[in-house]
């Protein structure tokens, strides 16, 4: 991390933002997905979104919780469990001045273990799909977080 | 992103840390918020949290979920799902040098849309305020991600 | 914030860089603890990770809550919520070019009262053990955001 004014400015940085800003939209589109699924399972969480229904006890009734919409919700969660540690390491990772290969490699797999989490997820598709691309993904922050503490160590 | 370095040190980056850091600072508030509608509410997650109550009974009874604290909770939550991806994204972008003046105004349309968007969940005002104030913060979101993309683009 | 492009290749980074790296790692590491405690109760919320159970009344035994996994899930859920503005608004104050040492005052402060944090949590310890430590938490990145808004202010 000596050269950091020089490294921001390289093509490291350059695929960080990209991939971080890929997998981070990937994120936000569990957002319309949710409401997507709420509409069509008619399950809402608040009263006022209730709207739909014509007669007060058809509103009521669609005040329920549904196992698609949580099954997406609970998708997006882990979204903000992986997905912001990876940005936030990552962007760190980015300012030690790692080989741009390797950097790719592990922007690529990261990415590429998030899409299949979302499809293993929300499909569903049997375990351990999930479980696996989970864990890909932990181990690429994993080894960002390595490099970030043997390049950057000041404690 | 080709002035990376000339850039970082640039009004848009002050203005950047500005309205994320108030926008940051409007999310932490919910959490103090919660607590608020926990205590006024009497409705507790942990049994640990139940001290107020006199007796063993008591205590049990105020293990419960109460709507206007779950209703705290789910803006706290849309809060870390559209608040985070805009800070992170809106890093990048600052990052990409754009026009002072396009940058002020999605950064001051963002963090109105939350404030509005908190307003209109926690009150409640009847739909669609909030679904309207979500949208206009995720294209804010959305419009930086494309000029991330178009701009820093490295796959 | 005059002079960013110094600040960055500064000490006070690379001590940010090494604390947030450690207070994320702590945050992951939630993950698998709730695994664990989802394993050792037998308590899913997927049919599909119900594998372990042999007959189909047997698997739909195991899709249920559980106190202890909620509770790991409350700390986790605690997490991001604290760690991640802690680590967003520090990113932005490492920049303003604060002193070293009170700089390391707070990021030592801060990791401290996460781990106890959890602790608390997770034990579980009598209160209000768990709400200082995330009292303190919060006030160390009041300080920060506080230093943010005063040296880099643009409206």
């Amino acid at each position: 991390m000596a050269e950091l004014v020089h490294m921001i400015d390289s093509e490291v940085f350059l695929a960080f933002s990209t991939y971080a800003t890929i997998v981070i939209l990937k994120m936000m589109l569990m957002a319309p997905m949710t409401a997507y699924f709420r509409f069509s399972r008619k399950a809402f969480a608040n009263p006022e979104d209730t709207g739909l229904g014509k007669t007060a006890e058809e509103r009521k009734k669609m005040l329920r919780s549904d196992p698609d919409v949580e099954r997406v919700r609970r998708c997006h969660q882990n979204d903000l469990e992986s997905i912001i540690p990876f940005v936030l390491i990552g962007l760190l990772y980015s300012l030690t001045g790692p080989d741009l290969q390797s950097a790719l490699l592990l922007f690529r797999v990261f990415v590429g273990s998030r899409f299949c989490h979302t499809v293993s997820y929300v499909m569903p598709l049997p375990q351990p799909s999930r479980a696996l691309s989970w864990l890909v993904g932990m181990v690429v922050t994993l080894c960002m977080a390595y490099r970030v503490l043997t390049t950057a160590l000041h404690l």
